[in-house]
């Protein structure tokens, strides 16, 4: 036991991606295990391994894709056991961000600064104990875990609260209320989408409270931990926005808003979506829409009906996803951002880009444009491989090997029917897309790199 | 004429980059008015607005996309007219390109270097005259033009001397061999793409010799002129390659020997394409297509017969076009390559993006992703609004939007069977993938920005 403790602080310390990774995996593979059990499934048989473990990394991976009945497949043993996957997950992946924020913000540390005077770092190319003012000790990331968890709990109380009695309201018994109510606002709050009821979101299609509380839960969940903390501390102290916050809520809201304006103009009057719905209920499922590509992945509407070019643009929307150290995915609001000021700066002839009275540095360009083409890479690997084995439509296979690898969950319904190798190819997604991101970020945090003392630089949280 | 010369040498001086603009959307309307002619056409009837334009821009920006049958809609006049707007667009593209060199490479003479201490350029923000040393004469262009044109048609004549004798003994008639077989050449050194048979590329879908010289016509015009120069120094001087000629080099070839594996891979045995020909061709016919997504845009298979993943990873090649300075479309294969350096750059720590011991500036990174962002957001942008219009699926659409704005010509007869709107979208399309990389150049070459002494420095050309 204390062996095994020393080697874990030992791999946290000396690298913190690979340590990240290792955790991930190892949570996939025991709530495979435990969902391939025949106490797992309500039918009490046991769940072929191959919708066992794309379940398992839909959870632990929050994103809400699915091959079986998530209301009627699993028995309630099965149900809790995703459940904890889906907070568990959640938390890990806040957590890992959260220890990679404190390593980048003491990289950029005066100390650091100044002892950075050489261009190797040989914490990047070797193994072994890193200089002790960059490393992460265990203890640490107790403490940031147990920060992290009670805040995740707490707002998704305060989301509770705020459904348990709507749906009481509705008629439904307490028991069922609160158990799915708090089902509701985990799976919101950690932008995973899983839906407890037989129904799916069609009972609530229309349904102003609910969309509205969904909406705001999954809008503060894609934000990320560092943003909410700062939205946190403005509202107690007043504090000050870093460019990372700023950036992120400045993306955020505008994507949000170009996503509705353009779902709202595609599918205004096609039938099988907004046009059955009256017409001033119909931008406000566009705005809902809209958020859920944050990777909320609720849908109230068949997605596989919209439009061939709703469908495109939805697309590149979840392929942005979220805030970085949120559980979102996809390449992250920030760095979408950070490749536009690159543009801008280039458009203007500026020699650096700027925001926000700060300068971005140029090695935050190169890790965008790693994100983005690790992304890309990841994306067209797999959905060429599934074009091959299903030869279904590029939208529909396009659509979900996004939706896998941005963790978002909105579904054209293509895993449900196709073959065991595209379920395991898109579990595969899943796990690149939320883990890569975090691998990455950590190689940036690892890195030093000589610092020029010009403006004032600060360094937004991108991947 | 005096007056329109000094305006146009004003205009030249002071922006080459909306002289470029201005030039080629000039051509590309007299060549419609003239296409529109009754004259123009075999059945002396006068073509539609949207087709006279469509292969207007189509022939000026060496696209090869048609909506008419190119052997049998124009008369001999129409015929004489695309071939000589062929050759003016894409001597027209070399010639800007090779101008835009010339400021890039005088940006980096060392007299710049020690003049541009301060940051900002007032050329970049305000019209008006140039500073001298920057400054492009309309002499110098004249010879520039000279140049090239004489280049472009030497090795045309060469081409044409490879393919004239090997049609007679074929048994064509002399005077189609040599009209034909220059049409070919041009058609393939401008990486246009267009064919003077009325069976295609059919006849000679199994003619090594054809498929050879076309190829290699295609290969050597995709290379851009920066690249044949150095070529040619090479064999006659000896002379050093350079960062830029290393990487197009590499790249083309790369791409040449991805792309061919890939497609014989995914078609080996898929009848209505490869899966037809001999085993000992297919390798050939691979080799043939993954050459042409550089942008020959020639085919002798039905792209519109193949599968969805083959689409798929060709729109990918196409996206990515040829080298800098040539008649080639896309981003540019340095551009992708840049892209990748940033990458590596970053996952090894290193400070720079350094290849073949030279150090790549960060700025050439900031023009690297603003032409990938022009790109798929043209893309994007065209590709939504025609599936919005024709419904057609999205594979088809991806595959001829990608090949208009990368001036590939590759093609699954979409425009063709198209309302004229989306011919008007295509043009469009076709226009801004040829103008806008030569635009976001120009951008670069206008800008200077301070130099800091370190490693040796060279500046490959991207877009
Ligand atoms: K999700
Ligand atoms: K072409």
């Amino acid at each position: 036991m204390a062996r095994a403790r020393s080697f874990a602080s030992g791999l946290a310390e000396s690298s913190p991606a690979r340590f990240a990774i290792l955790i991930f995996t190892g949570l996939i593979l025991v709530l495979t295990a435990v969902l391939a059990l025949p106490i797992s499934a309500a039918d009490r048989s046991a769940t072929p391994l191959a919708d066992a473990l794309f379940t398992a990394v839909s959870a632990i991976c929050v994103t809400g894709l699915v091959t079986v009945d998530m209301a009627t497949h699993w028995s309630t043993f099965g149900n809790v056991a995703i459940l904890i996957g889906l907070q568990v997950g959640g938390i890990g992946v806040l957590t890992l961000a959260s220890i990679l924020g404190l390593v980048v913000s003491r990289r950029l540390g005066l100390r650091q600064k100044l002892i950075a005077a050489s261009d190797t770092n040989p914490m990047r190319t070797h193994a072994g104990p890193v200089a002790e003012s960059q490393a992460v000790r265990l203890g640490e990331i107790g403490g940031l875990l147990t920060t992290v968890a009670v805040s995740v709990l707490a707002i998704e109380l305060v989301l509770t609260i705020l459904i348990v009695p709507h749906l009481l309201i509705l008629g439904w018994e307490p028991w069922p209320a609160i158990w799915k109510g708090f089902y509701f606002a985990a799976s919101a709050f950690t932008n995973t989408g899983f839906v407890p009821t037989v129904e799916g979101m069609a009972p609530f299609a229309e349904d102003v409270w609910m969309l509205t509380v969904i909406g705001l839960g999954v809008f503060v969940g894609s934000l990320g931990f560092p943003v909410i903390f700062a939205l946190a501390r403005k509202v107690r102290f007043g504090a000050r926005f870093s460019v990372h916050v700023k950036l992120t809520l400045v993306a955020t809201l505008g994507l949000l808003v170009v996503g509705a304006l353009f779902i709202a103009t595609l599918e205004w009057n096609h039938q099988p979506t907004l046009g059955s719905q009256e017409p001033w209920f119909r931008p406000i499922t566009a705005t809902f829409l809209s958020m859920m590509t944050r990777s909320g992945g609720f849908s109230t509407v068949d997605v596989s009906q919209m439009n061939g070019s709703t469908l495109l643009g939805m697309d590149m929307l979840m392929f942005v996803g979220g805030g970085s150290a949120s559980t979102a995915g996809g390449i992250k609001v920030t760095t979408l951002a950070v490749l536009f000021l690159a543009a801008f700066a280039e458009a203007r002839g500026d020699q650096s880009m700027n925001v926000f009275e700060r300068r971005i540095p140029n090695d935050v360009l190169r890790l965008a444009v790693s994100v983005v083409l690790w992304g890309a890479t990841i994306v067209a690997t797999a959905a060429i491989a599934i074009l091959h084995i299903t030869k279904e439509p590029l939208d529909v296979v396009l659509f979900d090997t996004i939706s896998a690898f941005a963790t978002c969950g909105l579904s054209t319904d293509l895993p449900g029917r196709s073959p065991d190798s595209v379920k395991y190819i898109l579990s595969a997604t899943m796990w690149a897309g939320r883990v890569g991101t975090v691998t990455l970020a950590a190689a940036l945090a690892a890195s030093q790199r000589r610092q020029l003392f010009k403006r004032p630089e600060e360094r937004p949280i991108v991947g």
